[in-house]
């Protein structure tokens, strides 16, 4: 703690922009003044305080199929509308502490960062939402969405197949504005980032991308974070697979290498079928899939039907949505849903008429940098596998962004038509 | 109902584009089949199946001070971030019964169209999903926002001054849709549209407007409405006093004139001191306001803070805020939050020293017709009241839109600073 101690002295000696806030900060953490008064008083909650959801309206997120336990849930996208995930419903991967949600009282909760910059630094909440910030619609997905998982029976709904990504309007602080103020030493070039839950997960995540537009976010869709999205505080690392988004942050250390921690190298890298493993390829997509219609559901009738899914890229905004009605003989362009927002969802939408016949339904997204979402030959082709080899691996497979086709029977119940 | 059974079968024989959706609906109408099996079955609640917030966290929406009944609450604007409202704190005003909320079988709803249409609509829920949707994201504000309405002190915080403003992602079906789709007669020119609850809401609209950009919404922030919003069904009328946005929507009757219904001839008009009612000024904004800091809270130390704040226009998108920390005397350029939507609130953030002198914050905005937000002096001198006559009215005051000091102490407490 010494060279943090003298770390915020300097801090104090400089002057920098932000120094009132520092003071605020140092005091805080002595524990003699918090900002925490700004909060309001507790009232009691009742439905006109905090609305509920109607009962005939339940949509979940459900566990990975054939998994009980609560790590692990999966958004219900075949029931939602618009590119907004309700924070109720953003999926879950990975509780770090079992069968409970860190349960965290903002007012004791941290965030120091430290390692290789000239002044360590400790924040308060309080201390972080004085300082400027963004708000930002991102996508998060795990780098195993779509990736079957499962060993007895095909992955057969939407949220089954995709329900492992989420989209959500970000507040927090840029990750850069906090790294200029510690000053970040010549000789670094990665942070590894630190949850305070039990398992007190952690992520290798390159300084360039850190200070591109990554955010230390406290925010949520206009409230706090919720406690399984990391309440109070996560990385948000736009664009790259889901793991980067460190929830119940409480530490970042600034490194001059990758730290390949246990997780991160256990679990995150693609090997193929050469048995050489992939590293450090954190972008996800380009991808999309229809949500309606799609894996068990049912059209109750010939005729007219608006064909809707979500698109998304890691390399930033979606540019294009084609859709096909005849299992990819012809595509034609859906419209997308205004605004367009770079590594967010984008809501795309297709005027379709139903003739009763046996109909395979698929999307095709391409994104800014023009790259086209692949099917699964050519997806398997880049990979160097066989398209049977998705279905015989027993591990996860990470993004995997082939193109999903939905099959409809005569009688208009739909099927995943991924491997048939 | 003659003429409904007539007009469907018009409606067969015309072929349509969406014919086979109209098929549905007749059936769907007569009971034999809905589309309710795509909903997937009822699983038991969870905190991992539909998540719940912190417990650390107490953001509520409050009643009108002094009023404990549970018709009106409104948003804590101090709380929020970006510039989506959680569902479950959008503002309420008029439950339309008393001490519940319509509790409504989104199985057993239908919405009708008729009136001077070629042929009369009936629809379910499901039928209505169906048809092409949009999803856009647009404040509602109740016309009283920011009116007083205490008889016995001051409105104090943000939440009391402007907290009948919300924002949020809506999803449903253009109304021009079904319009078209009904076939709208010659002489029509206005509509009028009713809800559900035991009172029975009614609202002249033009058909000018309805056409335009109204929505037939069932979605808010990516799920269904919320019971409080008017689940299942409301209109949403972008940058239109609230009350046009009717809930627990069930009938739209397209007419040849306004209706002048009770509530909307008894408390809609704005009675000038001239004793002349001006009518049908339905559009809101421009109107900004700086949420933080705002009154009853307070500044812990000098130094760095990040002012911020909304801001919103009936009449499109926001092009300028500007923010003076010195009582009016000069204003800079607040930074603007992308993406800056039409008809939707904008988050603006403005960089802050504060020297721990007393200091009035006030924020104005200007929108893309070039309107900007006036003062309480220009306000008054544009409605030819004076000053002291928003003080002294006991009646609801509609589109009062102007400037919203707020004075910090030198102690750092904040506070309402509109009439002193």
């Amino acid at each position: 703690m010494n060279a943090m101690e003298h770390g915020r002295r300097r801090f104090l000696k400089r002057g920098a922009a932000l120094a009132g806030l520092a003071v605020g900060g140092i005091r805080s953490t002595s524990g003699q003044t918090t900002l925490a008064s700004i909060t309001p008083e507790v009232r009691p909650r009742d439905s006109f305080a905090y609305g509920e959801r109607s009962r005939f309206e339940n949509s979940v997120r459900t566990p990975r199929p054939g998994d009980s336990g609560p790590g692990s849930r999966w958004t219900p996208l075949q029931d939602l509308v618009g590119i907004i995930t309700p924070s109720a419903l953003h999926f879950i991967t990975g509780t770090g502490q079992g069968s409970a949600l860190p349960d965290i009282d903002i007012r004791q909760h941290r965030l120091l960062i430290h390692g290789l910059v000239d002044r360590p630094l400790m924040f308060a909440l309080e201390e972080l939402k004085r300082l400027p910030s963004v708000s930002r619609i991102h996508f998060l997905e795990c780098a195993s969405n779509s990736y079957l998982w499962l060993e007895d029976r095909k992955a057969e709904t939407v949220q089954e197949t995709h329900g492992r990504t989420s989209c959500s309007e970000w507040t927090g602080v840029p990750l850069s504005v906090l790294l200029k103020e510690a000053g970040v030493q010549k000789e670094a070039s990665w942070l590894v980032a630190e949850g305070a839950e039990t398992g007190k997960q952690t992520k290798s995540i390159p300084l360039e991308k850190a200070m591109e537009d990554v955010l230390v976010a406290y925010g949520q869709n206009g409230e706090a974070l919720r406690p399984a999205q990391g309440y109070p505080l996560r990385l948000v690392v736009p664009g790259w697979e889901g793991i980067n988004n460190v929830k119940w942050l409480r530490r970042i250390k600034v490194v001059d290498q990758p730290y390949m921690t246990r997780k991160e190298s256990a679990q995150y890298a693609n090997i193929g079928l050469d048995g050489k493993a992939r590293w450090f390829q954190f972008q996800t997509g380009p991808k999309s899939v229809i949500t309606f219609p799609s894996g068990g559901q049912r059209l109750p009738s010939r005729g007219f039907y608006e064909i809707t899914g979500l698109a998304w890229s890691g390399a930033g905004a979606i540019r294009r949505v084609e859709v096909s009605t005849d299992g990819g003989r012809s595509w034609k362009d859906a419209e997308l849903q205004e605004p367009v927002l770079r590594k967010a969802h984008t809501r795309f939408r297709f005027a379709w008429n139903w003739d009763g016949a046996e109909a395979v339904l698929q999307s095709r997204c391409t994104d800014e940098l023009g790259t086209m979402q692949p099917t699964l030959a050519e997806l398997s082709s880049f990979r160097g596998v066989t398209p049977n080899y998705w279905l015989s691996a027993k591990k996860a497979i990470h993004r995997f962004n082939a193109i999903q086709p939905w099959r409809i029977t005569r009688e208009g119940s739909v099927h995943n038509a991924m491997f048939s």
